[in-house]
């Protein structure tokens, strides 16, 4: 089944357990401005008002413009496709009369970005449309919708996933042959785009920090591109790095120690980092299970890591991962103000969600893992192989 | 100057025109759901609640996320970058409250969908953060500055503009060498990509259909994909493609005609037709003009093809290009329903439109040329060289 008709077919089980008797996706111009649930919607983008509508009593409807009619028709998702040449108005009208919806939920969201699709002129317009059928005051947010759909991972969505990391790791191991001391940040940023491209896929996220590749003491925020820094010996070395498989993410991070000559292992201060870390990883991860919040795990890795004498990361544990690779509402994240309500969700099956602990070791640089794993009723299931070794790359230079 | 210095300067003139004291553009995790405004305001997405603020006395201030602020700082296009930790909201309440503005633009719009740009959720976030401060009432659309600082193009915009023609136009004369009959529409398109990779360029839209590519009679409307149709002696061919230089657009039509064996000439009735189109986009140019409305230039060159004795084109007769193949608000297209308001505005000086007339040939095809122009004070200028004559493709299979 294609991804389409699995998430259509999810969204009228989801209305009914939420009891929301119908849930519209209103969008024009995709191009220029989307709705992040579209791609579960609809194969391509859409050029004129467009309505997708899906109701508790199982109907699915598409209202498009009629140049859109046959590839939306072709998903199979839907009960009725209409082509319009005049406009949208009549046939949406004439749809919501009959149906008659007590609740009509929409994709708006103070709190969750990627619940957040509709625009406000395009809520104007829906909203005065209702109006003249009386139901404006039906309109409610679609957020647990959204939220629960992009969530509740589908097989064909895991599967993407699991080759998305599986290439991921690939890239890891051939890259462990790449860095050497000499070699700048922007090399090994180089060399892991590189390997994308020859699997054909496409990162993860914005290229200018995919990777992102930070060595040694010196190294900056998060957020911060690759530059012209050289691999040291006695660096501790870290990488961020996804990709996009058939449009869906990986996300992990790995941590290498560049060996001082002589060296057959790293410094115990740098074991220490890491063993803290792998720690951190398996307690949180063991403790996930449905029903448990999303703050309650990234409690027990922070305090681990505070407990060894680090810093407390200043992020969020984890993030769930999907068609972005920061997606979905719930997070493994303390309760901080800038996170709003989300880490106050409780997790659920089918959940993909990163765990990335972070710590800094003072003279060599960060230590961080990002493993990925997936909420299934009996507890988190690594999808990822968690990394449970520091990786040593020679001092030599060639 | 950069494109973002260029644009917040004009935006402060912009807002002294329509005397609104203030336009905030208001957005958060931009990569999931960015506002189309963005890229004349930002060099790169943006993680967390951020406001880009322009007001009518000249001062331009953005408030973003702590990560973002030195890549913000660095566009030199702000007077202040405030980066926040905690949050958004005491930076931008401090600051209303001390500028207190009483017409506060953002960017939605119910008809004009680039203008459209703040998610509903986002609007609430503001609406609510104003109605604290008293000041929700001073809310109106930020439309007309969104469209005038779009649509009123700069130097370097518009030598974006005409180096992206000059690469469509390379590419139209090299393909006039591959097209050949027995070759498919997909092979042509083929080609084309391929020569838009090798100029290093990204194509203008979707790329499954750019380029567009119709042969002969039979040919689909005109949002289809190429397909294995062979090109045969007697078609009429034509190609709708464009290409991204430095974020700006092109997007061109050329005809083509593939000659019968003996033939040296088109035959009368595709002649008729190009000369049709041709005069049509002519005579439209000659008429364009700031203050001259939209529609009144579409029915110029609809009367033309109409009074030729063809079926009127279904579409507009030009859009704007920009950062977008369509681009701004202001449309040279028939006072339809489903193009709103567009038709009804004003030329004004730094518009850069298409002009794309379009006409069948019974049993030989489609023919239409679409050429770019500019409007300046003295008139249109052509960005493009226009296509004066048919291009005529030997019949010979190699």
């Amino acid at each position: 089944m294609s991804i389409i008709k699995e998430k259509v077919k999810q969204a009228k089980q989801i209305l009914k357990e939420f009891d929301v008797d119908c849930w519209i996706t209103f969008v024009r111009e995709s191009q220029l401005n989307g709705d992040p649930i579209l791609p579960f919607l609809a194969p391509a983008d859409v050029t004129w008002h467009s309505a997708f509508i899906v109701t508790k009593d199982g109907q699915t409807k598409a209202i498009v413009g009629l140049y859109d009619q046959k590839t939306i028709e072709e998903t199979g998702a839907y009960d009725e496709v209409i082509g319009f040449v005049e406009g949208f108005r009549e046939p949406l009208k004439n749809y919501l009369q009959q149906l008659n919806p007590q609740k009509i939920a929409l994709n708006y969201s103070v709190d969750s970005e990627i619940c957040d699709g509709i625009t406000h002129g395009m809520f104007l317009t829906l909203f005065h449309l209702l109006k003249e059928l009386g139901m404006e005051q039906r309109i409610i947010s679609a957020e647990q919708i959204v939220s629960a759909l992009r969530q509740r991972k589908t097989k064909t969505e895991i599967n993407h996933i699991k080759k998305a990391i599986e290439i991921t790791e690939t890239i890891f191991e051939r890259v462990t042959h790449f860095i050497k001391p000499g070699k700048t940040e922007k090399l090994v940023a180089q060399f892991m785009k590189d390997q994308a491209k020859t699997f054909g896929v496409e990162l993860a996220w914005e290229p200018l920090v995919c990777p992102a590749v930070f060595t040694g003491p010196e190294t900056a925020g998060a957020h911060y591109a690759p530059i012209d820094r050289k691999i040291e010996p006695g660096h501790v070395l870290n990488m961020d790095f996804g990709v996009r498989y058939e449009g869906y993410c990986s996300d992990m991070q790995r941590t290498f120690y560049i060996l001082e000559p002589g060296q057959q292992e790293a410094p115990a201060e740098v074991k220490k980092g890491f063993a803290t870390i792998v720690q951190a990883i398996e307690e949180s991860a063991r403790a996930m299970r449905p029903g448990v919040l999303g703050k309650e795990i990234d409690a027990i890795a922070r305090s681990i890591v505070v407990e060894a004498g680090y810093d407390e990361f200043p992020h969020g544990l984890g993030h769930q991962v999907g068609r972005f690779s920061h997606d979905g509402t719930a997070l493994l994240g303390p309760p901080w103000e800038k996170y709003a309500k989300k880490p106050f969700y409780p997790l659920e099956e089918g959940m993909v969600f990163t765990i990335e602990p972070r710590l800094t070791v003072e003279g060599r640089g960060v230590v961080t893992i990002e493993e990925m794993v997936i909420v299934t009723k009996n507890g988190a299931q690594f999808l990822s192989h968690p990394q449970k070794e520091l990786i040593l790359i020679s001092a030599n230079e060639r």
